[in-house]
């Protein structure tokens, strides 16, 4: 029997850990940290930080390394297969690590119901047979990081939003009916895709980090700005991640 | 000159208080809390358990009386006056108790960017000739706690999702193209003004605090047990904070 904990640790600033995240990674039995590809090992160290920083009892670290997704097969088919092997890799540390059972925690990226597939992972544990109970610790997301960088509010008064990724932006353009679309999970610059009159754009990378950018305008004068610093910021660092709230001005010209 | 720390301390639970929050409290040269009907006194006290919980300074802390939303007036100009009159409360106090400026913290419900009127009215500060800078931590949403509390993502896997309110689902219907939509500050069940075929909805109810409610299953089947508890809850508890997930199911049968 496998207590499975999918902790939210906030995007990049140990600092959004909670206090109930600190706790449930003291009380596990064991942590499981993904190795990554080098260019993204930034990422890997933060987790290693994080445990470095918080646990006040000598609870087991094991690292293990994240599969690759296959960039050569269709897109949906390639996730399907990464997450399979995701759940083969977690399984054979608990059988390994936890043969009789216990509490074992997942460090994930920001909280755990936004684009991961920690959850999705799990179900396949269930169907492969591991009799485990999921437990959620809500983290701090890359959006709420963004509003709280550029101090803005998500939704405007009384609206509603989308929150969506580069590749359904670039597919389907502005989502009909919205006055705010976040984006994330662009692998390059939607925003250049759609029609840029009369919006207007947050943009933020590595947000909660210490090489944290910001960038904000209307559509039309900041995206070739936007579109360069984030390429030279790639090169320099090996990797990015970034998300953008676009806001498009109401007919009463208010947002 | 006034620093104006707008402090997110997540919606009910104590243990969803990050670290960060928790320095800049600290840090804090007054906090101001808000004092609300009888009603809702209990989160009055979850504001006040929380300072008493994390201060280790003797920081200075200053109650207000919260204005009162007029409701015999249209709803945004009701709106709009409210933060005019909340803005007023905001400095009255910062002249009697900051009158040489200094840093100022506003425990804020959830996160600060969600469907939360602070930086509005912070905005008002400005505009009254009040010197601020305006610093936003970022807190758990409602809307994490209460997928959380569900262990479900929120995003379809590589889909969108749409965060509405009641007065919008009502007004317009399902939103055009979306898959999962999330209802907040809904005043009583917009979900039952919805054709619920093919829907299904998880609802949570005083999500983080102690007589946290849940219930989830198809919303044909579900809402009308849902309609009950909460009625149930809200006349047990004179108050209630409830919001909801919809999902619709795929074409293909999938989520
Ligand atoms: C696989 S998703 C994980 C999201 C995460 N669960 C969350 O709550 O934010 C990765 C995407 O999140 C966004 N993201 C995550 N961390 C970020 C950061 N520190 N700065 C900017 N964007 C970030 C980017 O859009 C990135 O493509
Ligand atoms: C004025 S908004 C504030 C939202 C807050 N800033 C957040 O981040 O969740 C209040 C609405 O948030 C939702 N909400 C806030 N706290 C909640 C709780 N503990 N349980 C359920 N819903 C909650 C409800 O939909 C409520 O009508």
């Amino acid at each position: 029997m496998i207590d499975l904990h999918l902790i939210g640790i906030g995007t990049g600033n140990p600092d959004h850990l909670t206090a109930e995240a600190v706790r449930v990674m003291n009380e596990a039995d064991l942590i499981l940290l993904p190795r990554k590809g080098s260019a993204k090992s930034d990422l890997v160290d933060l987790r290693r930080t994080i445990c470095a920083q918080v646990l006040h009892r000598p609870v087991r670290i094991i690292e293990f390394d994240m599969p690759v997704r296959d960039a050569s097969v269709p897109y949906m088919q390639a996730v399907d297969e990464w997450h399979d092997a995701i759940a083969a890799a977690w399984r054979e540390r608990i059988a390994t690590h936890l043969p009789n059972g216990g509490s074992l925690a997942l460090l994930v990226w920001g909280d755990p119901s936004l684009y991961d597939s920690s959850l999705r992972i799990s179900d396949r544990l269930k169907a492969a047979g591991v009799e485990t109970t999921v437990h959620v610790v809500p983290g701090i997301t890359s959006i709420h990081a963004l509003t709280a960088a550029h101090a803005i509010p998500l939704n405007p008064l009384a609206g509603s939003v989308t929150i969506t990724t580069g590749r359904m932006l670039r597919k389907h353009g502005w989502p009909a009916g919205a006055d705010t679309v976040v984006v994330m999970l662009d692998s390059g610059c939607a925003f250049e895709a759609i029609e840029s009159a009369g919006i207007e754009i947050w943009w933020g990378a590595y947000l909660g980090m210490p090489q944290q950018a910001l960038e904000r305008g209307t559509l039309t004068q900041a995206a070739p700005g936007i579109a360069a610093r984030r390429a030279d910021l790639r090169a320099r660092h090996g990797w990015i991640m970034d998300v953008y709230l676009m806001r498009k001005e109401l007919a009463d010209g208010s947002r």
